[in-house]
Order: C-alpha cells, then structure tokens, then sequence
C-alpha cells in the first residue's frame, strides 16, 4: 500500500471516530519515515516532493543498500539508487524485481511503473543533454536516466565541445528547441557558456573531473562554470548527473 | 526604432527586390552587434534570448559604462547594468531618462515601459527569495529586482537562517506555493538544503561573502551549497544575485 | 600494578626512609614514560588526564602496535586504539586478552573493567550522537564507543540529515535532553547547525569526508561546520570521531 | 515584560477562558519572533537556549544595527552585539542605556543586570583563557566578556606562547584548576596541544589570524588545531572569541 | 655609446695589443652588467635577446625606478617599464625625454627609434589581440603595445567574449589571418578554446583578474586556460599582458 | 579518400551541376564531422588547423577508442592519441596497420606517411626538448614525438637540472642556436627560467608531477614557470608533454 | 642590573645562607619573566638562547610595544623589534636612547654595545645576503641587518636573478667563500636552486611576496624553495628575513 | 680513479707540455659530467659540494637507476639513492657491493669507506633528530643515515611529541647539548616550536605527511613549522628527511 493512501485512510478513522485526534497525531508523527536503525527511511518525501527517496549508494555497505531499497520498494513504484557499484547492483537486481542497472552512469533503477519516458515527439518539452567529449558521456546518461525516470522526455547531443565549435552549431536546431539543457564538461568547462548565450532557456551546467594536472579533480570545470559570463546558467556538483537530471526535471514538468 | 524592426525592415526590402540577397547578407552579418571600440554591444540578444543586453559594471571606466549604456538605450526598452557604483549611478541617472538606481543592491535599471512587477496577487506564480541573516539582503535585492524587472512577480522572507528553525518554519506557506525559490546565504551556507527538502521546486543557492576567517571569501557557503543532500538545488557564483534572479526567472515565466 | 599504585609505593618509601629524596627524584624523573626505543610510553598520563595512553595506529607498524599495547596492558585497565586495520585486530587480540574490535569504527578496546557504559536509564545525564547520513555511521561509532569506554552514556540517532527536517524534528525529545551533542554529518556538514540552533548544551561538530567533487576530502563540511551561525558548537578534525566522543566525555562527566 | 512572562499570561488566559485555544495557537505562532523587515528577532531564543539573541554586526548598516538592539532591549536583560565597530558604538550607546563598549575585543554588551561575573573566588569554577601572544589579546578577550557576560567566572593568562615554555608552565596551577580552557593562538597555533596535554578538562582552541606570509589569514593556526594530537581538544572559527567563550561557559555553568 | 660599440672596441684594442688578453677577459667580465648598488643593470641583455632590460617597476621605489631607467637609458634605445604608477611615470617623464606613458597599459616606455609598430598594412604578418570583455583591455593593451615597441604589426579585436559567439564569429576574417594571437579573457575564461579551435597558429592565453566571487582572483580563468581542449593554446601569468605580448613578438619576428 | 578531395569533388559537382547548391549545401553541413553516437568525429579540421583530430584517450573505454581510430584512419594519414594505456594499445596495433605506440610517452601514432622526422640536419631549424631531471624524460618524449610526427626536427637535451648548473652550461651551444625551445621541469620548476634568460627564441615551459609533498601533484612547478622572471616563456597544463610539443611545431614550421 | 647578574647574587644568596632553598626556588620560578598584564616579558631567553627578547610587533598597539621596549631595555643590551611602522619607531626613538629605525626593513633595533657588525675583513668568516630582484631587498636587509646585529659580518649581492645568469655568475667568488647564505628571491623562486647547486655551504631560502597573479601572495616562491632539487636549503616563512638573518647567525658563529 | 685524481692528472700533463692549454680546457668542459642519455651525471659535484651525486629515484625505472648507480660507483665512494623501493633495492645490492638498503628509511647507500658514523662519543658534537610520534620515524632514519653516511655523530630521541610535554622534558639534556637539531613531526607540526624555544642551536624541522583530514598530506604540519614563532627554525618539504640531515650536517661539520 502506497503511502498516499495509508494517510488518507487515517484521516478517514479520525472523520468516522475510529481513532482519536491525540492518536492519529502520534500515527503521524511518526508515519513520516520507518527507522531502520542505520537509516531513517523518508517515507513522506513522496508527499513533499513527488517523487520517491533518492539513495546515495557510495558509503554505504552492501548490506545497509540491500535492506534499504528492499523497505523502500515495499511502498514506492520509483526509487532512484545513485553510484552504484557492479557489487551492490547484483545484489538488489537478484532480490528485487524491476530493478535495472545502469553500469556507466552507475544508476541502479526500481521501477515498476514500466519503461522510463521515450525520446520527445513532435512538439513535445524535452531536456538537452549535451558534453563536452566523450569521456563526459557517463556524468551525461546519469542525467538523462535520472531526468527519463522521472517522466520527462530527453533528447541527447555528445562530444560537441568548444575545440571544434562546427560540432556544437550543427545542433543548433536541437539546442533552440530545448526546453531546458543540461551541459555537461571537464577541463575548462567552456561548454555552458557557449550554450548559454545561444539560448533563453535555463541552462544546468555539470562540471566533471575528466582532465588531469592542473584540472585538480574537476575544479578547472567548476570554477569556470561559476564565473560563466553568460546569463541563464546554474551549477550543480563535480559530476553530479543525477542532481542535474532531477532539477531539469523539476524545471521541466 | 527597435532592432527587430530592423531585420524585418530588412527582409521586406529582400522580399520587395530592394536590395539583393547577398548585400542583405553583408547587412545581416553586421547588424547583430553595434562596434563601439572598447565594447561590441549584442543588439541581437534581444532576439536570441528575449532580453537585452547586461552590462557588467565592475572593470570598466565611468566614461565606457556611460557610452554603453546611451547607445543601448536608444535600441532597448530595458537594460540591467550590474555592480554599478553611486559614482557610475550619479553618471548615468543625469543623461539617462528611466534610469534608476538601487544602491544596496547595486543595481542600475533603464526601463522604459514602466513600474517592474508588483508582488505576486492571488494565485499568480511567484519567485520567493529568501535569506539566512539581514546582512545577505543586498545580494537578494539584485536578485529579487533583477527577476522583477524581467517580469516576475517576487516575495521576500529575509533572515530566516538555520539557526533559529522556528522563523524559517514559519514561513511554511509561503515556501510550499513559491514556483521557484532563491536562497541566499552566506557563512555555513545551510538555508538551500533546509529548503530543498521542504519543497518540490527548483531551489537555486546564491553563496554570499559574508562571514570571516575560514569563510574564505564566500567559499564556505559555496562548497556546502555544492554538496547539498537535498536534491533539486542548483549554485551561481557568490554574491550573484543577478545570475539568480536571472535564471529564476527563466525557470518562472 | 597499577601506576598510581607504584608512586604511591615510592612515596610510602621515601617516607619511611627506605630511599633517599634524590634517588626517589630519580625514579619520579623516568617513571612517567617507558621508553621502548621506537616509542615512549605515557604511564604519567593516567595521573594528568584520568585516562590511559591512546594510541594512533596509522603509520605503525603492525608490530609497533602490538609492542606498544602489550606494554600499555600491564600497567592500565582500559587502553583506546583508533584507525586500527583488521590487520592489526588480528594480530592483538590474539595476544591480548579483554581486547575487543569495532570493525566500522576501527577502534580496537582493551577494558579489563568489563563491559563499556549501557544506555542511559531514567534521568541519567547522556551524550547524543546524532548523524547526517547511513554513511556517516562509522565515525560516529568511534565517537560513541569511545565515550562508552571512558564511562558515558550514549544515544544514538543516525540518519536524520537536513534534507528531510522532519526526521531530526522527531528526535527531538531526545535532542532536548540531551547534556552534550556530538553531530557528525559529510556533504554540505549542515546538521550541527540546526542543531545547535534548537539546544542551549554543547554541540561537538564532526566533519566526515563522506561527499565527492567539490567535497574535497570533507572541506566542505569542515568550512561549514567552522563558519555556524548556531552558538554552542565546536569543531573536531574530518572523521575525528575519537576526538569528540573523547571531549563529549569531558564535557559530560 | 520579558518573553516568558508574557508566554506565561498568555497560557494562563487560555486556562482561564480569556483567549480560545485557535487564537492562542495564532499568537504563539507569531510571538517567536519580531518581524522588523529586514531581521526576524528571535525572541524564542531565551526560553530555548537560556541567552537572548546574540547580534553579528558585520555586514549590516548602522541603522540596522540600532533598530534591531533597540527593539530587543525592550524584551531582554542582555543583549551581546559582536564586530561591532566604534561608529556602530557611539550609535548605538546614545541610544540605549546599560550598553558598554568593549573596543579592543569588538563587543557591545547591553546588560540591565548590572556588572558581569567577577573573577572566580575560593573554589568558584572558572573558565581559563590563555594566549600565545601580545597580540591574540583582542580575540581572547573577545571570548572572556562574552562568557564573564553570560554569568562565568573567568581567569586569564597571556602572552604564554610554546616558544618561552617556562612562561606557561609557571601558570601550571592556574592550568590545572580551570574547569574549562579557552585557548587563543595565531602563526603556528600549537599552544592548545600543550595545554590539552597538561589537563583533563575540555580545551576550546581558537585560532587567531595573526602572523603573515604561509600563515594565510589564520590557515596555519586553523589547521594546526584541527590536526592537534592532543585529546581533549575542539576548535572554533579564525579570530572566533565570542564562539568559544560561549561555548566555554555552556560547558562551565 | 652602446655597448655593442663597447664591446667592438675592446676586441679592436685587444688586437691591436693596447689590452693584454687577461685584462681584456676582466673588462668582459664586468661589463655584462652594471652595478648600482640595488641593481645590477643587464647591459648584456641586447646581445642575448636582441631587446634591451625590461623593468619591472612594482616593489621598486620611485627613486629606485628612475635611477635604474636613466642609466639605462645612456645605453639603449629602447626600454619598456611594465606596472608603473602614474606617480612614477611623472617623475620618468619629466626626466627622460622620448619617455611615453600608457595609464591603462600601466607601461613606460622610451623610443628612441621614432614611433613603435604601425597596423598591419596588405599582407604583413600580424598579431591579433583579442578580448572577452571591455573591463580586459588594459591588460591586452598592455600586450598590444609591447609587441608593437619591439616591432610587430598588431590588430585588436575587442569585447569579443563567448557568450556572443556571433561577435567572435564577425572577426574571422581577422582571425584566420592572424599569425599569432594573443586572447584575453577573465571570468570563466573560455575564448581561448574556442579561438584555438578555430586557427592552425600559436594562441597565446592571458587570463585576467576580472570577475568575483569563485574568481578567486583570475584563478577559474588560469585553470581554464591550463585545461583547454584546444591545440595549440599555452598561458602566461594573471594579468601578465606584458608577456604574452613579448612572446607573441617572438614567435611573429 | 582524405577529405580535401572530398570536398574538391562536390565543389567540381556544383561547378559541373551534377548537385544542386542547396543539396551541396547540405552535404557540406554534415561533412565536417562523423557522428558515431558517443563521439562526433572533426572530419574538417584537416583544413582548418593542417592536422588531423587528436584524440585523448584517458576517460573513453578502449571500445570507444578503437571505434573512432578505426573511423579516423579511413579518412587521415596522421593520428595521435595521447595518454594510451598499454591495453589500449594492444587493441588499437592489431587492428590498424602503420600504428606505433610509445610506451613512456604514452603516445600512439598511426602515421601512414613513413617514418617521423629525422634530427635536425645542417642548419635545420629544430625544436630542443629540455628537462631537469631523469623522471622527466616522458613527458618530454610526448612532446618530441609529437612535434617529430607534425614534421618538426628535434634535439634533446636531458638531466640539466638547475642544481648542476654545468650541465646546462654545457649544452649551451645546442640551446643558442635552437629556434623554439620545450623545457619540462618537476619539483621547482625553475629550469624555464634560466633557459628563458639565455635565448631570444619562444620557451615553452611544461611543469610535471614529478616530486613529493609540497609539490602538490605540480603546483609548485606551475606556479614557478607562470611567475617566471624570464621574459619569452609560456606555459601549458603539468604533465602536458604533447600540448607543448604541438605548440612549438606551429610556431616552428 | 642584567639578568645573569641577578642570579649569581640569587645562587650566592643560597651559599651563604641567605635564603632558603626553598625561597630560592620561589624566586627562580618567577624570575624567568616579568609579568606586565598583556605580556609576559622572557627575561631568561638570553640565559637559554643567547639572545634577547625578539618583539614581533604585527598587531600590537604601539602602547603596548612601547611599555615591552622600555620595560626590556632596562635589562638588556640589545633587543630586535621587527615589522616596526614608522609611527611605532617614532614613539620608540624619542623614548629610549641607542634605538635606530630602518625603515625599508622594518625594523628598530636597539643596541647599547655600539654599532652592529661591520663587513668582513680579510679571511673573516661571512654571511652573503643575495637577492633575486631590486624588490626583494626590504627583506634582504632584515636579514642582513638581524644578523649583524648579533654579531655576524655580512656580505650582500642583489639584483643577481636566474633571468640573467651572467649576474650571478659574477658573484662567484664572494658566493664560493662565504660560510652561510641566505638567498632571497620572490616570483619563481628558483635562485637558491641555482645557489645550493653551486656551494657546499648551507644556505637558508627566503621567498617574498613579490609578484602577482598566480604569485598567491608568495606562495609560488614558497613552495619552489620547499621543492628545491638542489641540496643543503632549507626555508622560512614568505618575506621572514628576520628569521633567516636570526638563523644565519646561529649557523655562521 | 676517483675525478679529483683524474683533474689533477690533467692539470700535470698541462703543466709537463703533454697537451695543449686548449686540449685540457675542452677535456675539462665534459669531465664535470657523463652523458648516458637519459641522465648526466654530475662527477663534479664532489669538487663543487664535497660530496658525491645523490639519485633521487621516484620517477625513474629501475633500469635507469641501476644503470646510474653503476655507473657512479665506478668514480664515487659514497652515493646516496632516496625513495628506493625494495624492487629497486634488490636490483641494485644485486650488482653493485657495499650496497645497503634501509627499508623504513627508503635509502640505499654504497659506502666504500666503511661503517657509517657511530653515535657521538665524549664531547663529540652531534646532531639529535626528535620526532613528535612513532609514524615519523622512517622520515627521521631518512635524515639520521644521511647525516651518518656523511659523517656526522647522530643522537637520536623518537616519540617525544608536545601532547606529553614530560617525555620532552626527560631529553632536556640530550637537547641542550646538541649541535644541531633535527625535529619530525606530523598532525600539527608543533614540536620544533617547542624545541626552538629552548635551544640556541639551529633547528631544522622537518613536516612529515603523518595525519588524516584537515592534514591534507602534511600541509598542516608544513604550515605550522614555516609560521613558528620560535626562532632558529627552518623548514624543508614534506616527508624530506635526506633534504634535513643533509642540510644538517653541513651545519655540524
């Protein structure tokens, strides 16, 4: 049972006098999240953010990922389990059903809803995803498949970067049409400006630490997308796909 | 007259045989942009993004900012001049008609087509910007006038900070019906994550330089707003309002 | 024998003549350490700070460690090793009787008293121990344990991140009784404070490195937790979960 | 009339009948704060954490500044404001009685109770607060009114930095009787780490960004305390006085 | 007279046997430099490079500046003083006649030869110097004019930046021509790149200061420029137009 | 077939209207680059930059490498991958032909044209390839086989460092007479310095990672060469061995 | 009455009966300093080092650092007051006689004995002070002035940088006899590599703020000198010339 | 035949007419070094600094440094090899005699002479290496055998760290008689501090990466010696134990 409807059942027994107010408070209280011990697991965020509990895998043992997700799963038809590793992807697509895995962007997906929404068609709002190179793609699909399971339509354009600027103008068509458009770069993070001054939609920039020397793990990207001098560009975290992904959403619906 | 009269000025002239496609080409290629010397002034992002040019105040001369600001004037019903100072203020206010200046906020409006946007009146969408203590206000001024000035209507709940959760908590409604929130704080940079997890909208963090010692000049804030566990927050630079009234607005409209 | 045993033995000596005052001198002068070539021993401390020796096993050789805690476990009840790899376990709890490991919090404990302090009972004063994440859970292991070992008493609430409010509002009957608070959180290092903002008792801030990107080895959360707005809370060392279970200890008794 | 009195007549007015329940819930709801526009006065703080809202000065205007210490006067007996420069002073001390300036250590102290804490007599616990140097003074000052203004007894010990080890040791004494030790220090910041290695009270280390070159604005310090290899030792923000003597008397009282 | 004369005449005298080798070997031995105490002044240098001493004037008193170009001055026909104060170019100016001072280019320079380096005329090599922002130009002019004082053809193409790729694109024809470039950028520093992409010559990268915040001082444009995806691109320091300038020479020569 | 004569053949088409304008427009559109899905190859930067894609293999999966050398090869006589592991080699040498990999350099070079060039002959300008030490010899040795494939001679001086100041002294000649000069330097970078004040040809400075501690992975290096005191020296990323190889062949042919 | 005297009156005090052991103790316990409040002045350093009381003067009030002079020029004959401002050597000088100022090296220095060290006659034993530039020289002569202070001859040579090796060079003699070296040299750093490389004598690296940019404030100096490759140099603080002076004389006497 | 022989040799043929003065200076432009290709090696260094090539082997194959040991064996009597690994070792002790290799230290040193230098004897000057715990001490052998391979006397006190001032304080007569000092310390770095403080002897501290979290590979420690407010410190990189007992003997000798 959904947790929407375990609510809404209560509410009733408190219309119809089955339980008293001071009880249904106390069932509240606590209703929110279930205590797993290691894990208070968010059962209200559905309510609050229309979308289920996001799970970030890296730190957690397999075992905590395991009881996690499979609680998670008893009442959620989505759950998004991000930087998962081969090891903890065998053991949940073994325990759980409509569990997939996303070996290059490290996604691990329970879905029971069915497939994750198809590319756009017609006149149909879609997210852009665009990178920089090819070593970019991973950081990009987590974007792409976090935005895709969230319902919104996707389209993608890679290995466009600034080095070879005819690349990225042949997209030109794709890029206009955007509704929202998720760049994503290494090295000297040029991409989103370029993009952002061709567009007047929002533009999500993702810094990732592809490059070496003085890259410094990604800080070259990052801090030339914080200092874009195009308007319209916001950032999210060194390769963070997933935190993209779902503001592009949000942004998108 | 406006530059999109212009290109269709333009295209009649082809249409009617008035001059030949490739002159109308020379034209064409030229007309985006209006070379002033020191500045090439966009006069086709209006067309391309749906706003006229934004002019960065910080680094260049009174005289330059002056000549900027005139000529763009003559083209552009609105021009947002940022990190302007009284003295650049009191420069351009005297030859400027509909110029305004907004000193905390350090901002330089010309707006020809009348009063920015009121707050938001019943159901109407609305940007909420918020802010952790009273000193972030200036950095959420540029932010808030910034987005009304595009068209957005904007409501304001400063120093809401995290330390004191009753105030911010308080503010519940407000927050839960906003359309896209602005969250402005400096020091540990927590308010974007409190409110990330509160709502089901895009969250976008603006980093200020308040704070001393190991704030680093913003950094704190920064990297804690980078690393926020709520999902649906995205970063500009520290101390962008600008960048984040801006994008809000994108997102708003 | 104890060694508050052995200078009170040589004090009773002294007095009744059986040494003389200079040669007393002498053996005050090299009792308080023992010095095994690659290291001095500490036998003077449990005088100074009521505690034992603890030793920092990283960069020791297996072998050191176990010289060092074989010599330390003649004189001392309890003895704290921290950052201790299974490797080292293996190798002192095979030779040491009363050792016990605490695998996730790396602590390897010699307590020859018996079992380390229970839960709190009726109004007993008790430290909290609250985390961020699932993943924060070792370190605040080792500040638990460690405060269980030198005599405290210990709750725990894990996993109630500022992301999800209501998860940390809901312990706050726990929170509010609480005499110290040990908070340990990674990413945005958000937690203490929030918390400090709700308690008048000390806040003991944890930084762990849990994050990646612009998380920078727990930089982020340092800065953070540095630059708190809430009053009433200081900061330990990145997964310096020892450090504050030991000054929560302090602080408590 | 101070807060908890008027919490206090507002639920006797509820038990009495005077004020219905929904309208009680409607005035409690406001009364945590003042809502003065650009401040939300947290009036809650006294019942929450026993101490009235402590004022950062930096970054807002004077007239901020005076507005709100004038309208927290009118409900509390003492008000700490910190950073405050000598113009806010003279603002605000010509406007509000009992208010006392503190130059050297940057405070403004509004106290109607009359004089702060004496130093400690007989066996009175006290919070000792030491410097390495001549110039650390106006940050430890800093932490001993704030802490002697909360109602702790307090002892102080400067200029007895690691590098003239006789200077400190001759306070051995006044060392080993405190109850709790606030210690300021800038340029390599080690004095903590000697003092946590004399005692087995809780030491508050506060780094002081006095020095130059690779010292980086107080880095050296910060860093040096954080890493300190003495148990028993937590640290607070560069050049934070106010945050440690704060946290010392917490932990005193 | 200069010392290549110096130096000719000296072989001569020692061939017609007016000098013994050996006190011939002592005068080369000193000559190279001349001695003023505070300064050695490399009179050797113009044999070397093929330019004369160039003075770095920050750091240096004026008296110190003036001392070092007059006697330079006696030797050389050329002289460039980077980062001179208006305050030292009074004092040079009044002193040394064909002394030319450049406020925003921050140069001095004495030209004996006549005027420096006209535009480029038909087919002559050429450097182009280009900017992102009007608020860059006085660093690319402080490039611009070096080049042209030792004796390049320089075209200048500036306000430039990325986020109008159209005015960048206006500029091919300039840009495809260009022999060397020299590109000046701050903030997020991307011109570089994309410059890079588009020519098969030597790019030369200057980033700037310009910016704020997540600038950190010209830093997110240096590690952008460092990181470029571009062939062909190498960096010089912060601000350092005077050396890209230089090096741009010689590589156009 | 390479591409120049590609497009030579549909320019003779539309000349001999064999294809339409519009239609060979099109085909142009597309011919600059292959879309291969998870890369877009630049077909067209044989004619832009007079060298065919480079191709960095670090972050794509030997796969993908595979896949766009295979389509590369088909199109150009000239590819060079950098940063090859030796399993991406094993790959890539048993597929294409005329494929040689340089196992310190990290390079694979697929040259159909025969072998690269020979060391300078007679008065043949050349490009002398410096480093301070033994551990720098493979980042130098990308820097030389690159400029050697572009068609560059080469010289090598190695082990010069600046703490045997002979051994440079001695290579004096070589250095003199060179006409663009690579130095490639760890630990204190300085080398670029010294080489930089003896020439008046182009230095191009490559720190490496070479060194411990303070060396911060090549910031020291950097840091050093970007404040380098010598004028005529620029600067590319540490490590950067081909960047700097391929800069030196523009500005050497 | 100088310390040293004090206690032989005080031991002899002892011999004769005078006092007891026990008093005797008391008043060796004290004596090691004076107490004057916000100092605690080392009397007994010059007993333990040599040398007297060193007064940083940074962030002291010029009251303060008067009241420490007078109160140590009553017992010693010499004291080091370094980075003095001219305002604190003007209160200094009017007050106590036999102090002089130097203003370029900021330092005020008082010296009853006469005149410091003279330079070195004959085959005197030296210390040589190089810099790399003119700028480096307010540093170079605290250096050279501490020293001589103590009593060491000094020889100096600026102006002798890497950029110009022939300068250097020609300082062979004087650098190949002295007995310690104390290099200074901002920007790269790289002068005491080429010196350690060219002596066997110890030498004692100085870096100074001088630069910009990518300087950081000294910081690429700093960290070339700590990553020298040449033997036998160690390193002090950015612009520390006192302390290489101090530890030059410690080496050299 | 050791190269001094070999130069005076050649200095005899010159003064017997057995070659030409212009013969004898082209032998004598190569003697200084021989040329294998990937290194030079620097046979003059023993005339220059009295003590033969030191390899530094971290970056180089194993072949290359058995080859270079090889071949300075042949003309050397003592050579040091630092950061040896034990793959190294082996290949080495192998080939080459009187070759020993000190794990925990990484060196590996031929000593044709004999027995290294015994601890001091008597009066004998020495130099004391301290470290501040047991992890530091491979960085302290480092220095310890470099100084004894040397020639130096060398005392040695291991594990005195500040957080146990008493076991310092025991060494107080090992410290007071030392020649020089040689302090390794970790965490906080704080021990020469302390060590400067009661000596007037030079110390030479040494910052060991020992830590974890805000140690960032040492930069605490290194941060804390460069900001010492003792005096006769100096500072040499992170972990360079060879650099410490290097620069050490050239001071005791």
């Amino acid at each position: 049972m959904m947790e929407k409807e375990k609510i809404e059942k209560l509410l009733e027994d408190v219309k119809a006098g089955n339980i008293s107010v001071s009880a249904a408070l106390g069932n509240l209280r606590n209703l929110p999240y279930e205590d797993i011990g290691f894990a208070k697991l968010d059962m209200h965020r559905s309510l609050r953010s229309g979308f289920p509990e996001v799970v970030f895998c890296q730190g957690k043992t397999t075992e905590q990922i395991a009881a996690i997700l499979t609680r998670l799963a008893l009442n959620h038809d989505k759950i998004i389990a991000t930087r998962a590793t081969a090891e903890v992807a065998d053991a949940i697509t073994s325990r759980i059903a409509d569990a997939t895995y996303y070996p290059a962007a490290r996604l691990l997906i329970v879905d029971k809803t069915g497939a994750r929404k198809a590319p756009p068609a017609g006149d149909e709002k879609y997210i852009l995803v665009l990178t920089g190179g090819t070593a970019d793609i991973p950081v990009a699909e987590e974007a792409a498949i976090t935005a895709e399971t969230m319902g919104s339509a996707v389209e993608r354009s890679y290995d466009v970067g600034v080095a070879g600027l005819h690349r990225l103008l042949a997209q030109r068509d794709k890029i206009m049409r955007a509704n929202v458009l998720v760049v994503v770069a290494g090295m000297e993070g040029a991409l989103p400006s370029i993009v952002g001054g061709l567009v007047s939609r929002p533009v999500i920039a993702v810094p990732t630490s592809i490059g070496y020397g003085a890259n410094f793990g990604g800080l070259s990207a990052l801090l030339a997308m914080l200092n874009s001098c195009a308007t319209g560009v916001t950032v999210v975290n060194i390769d963070n796909g997933f935190g993209a992904g779902y503001f592009a959403h949000l942004v998108n619906r």
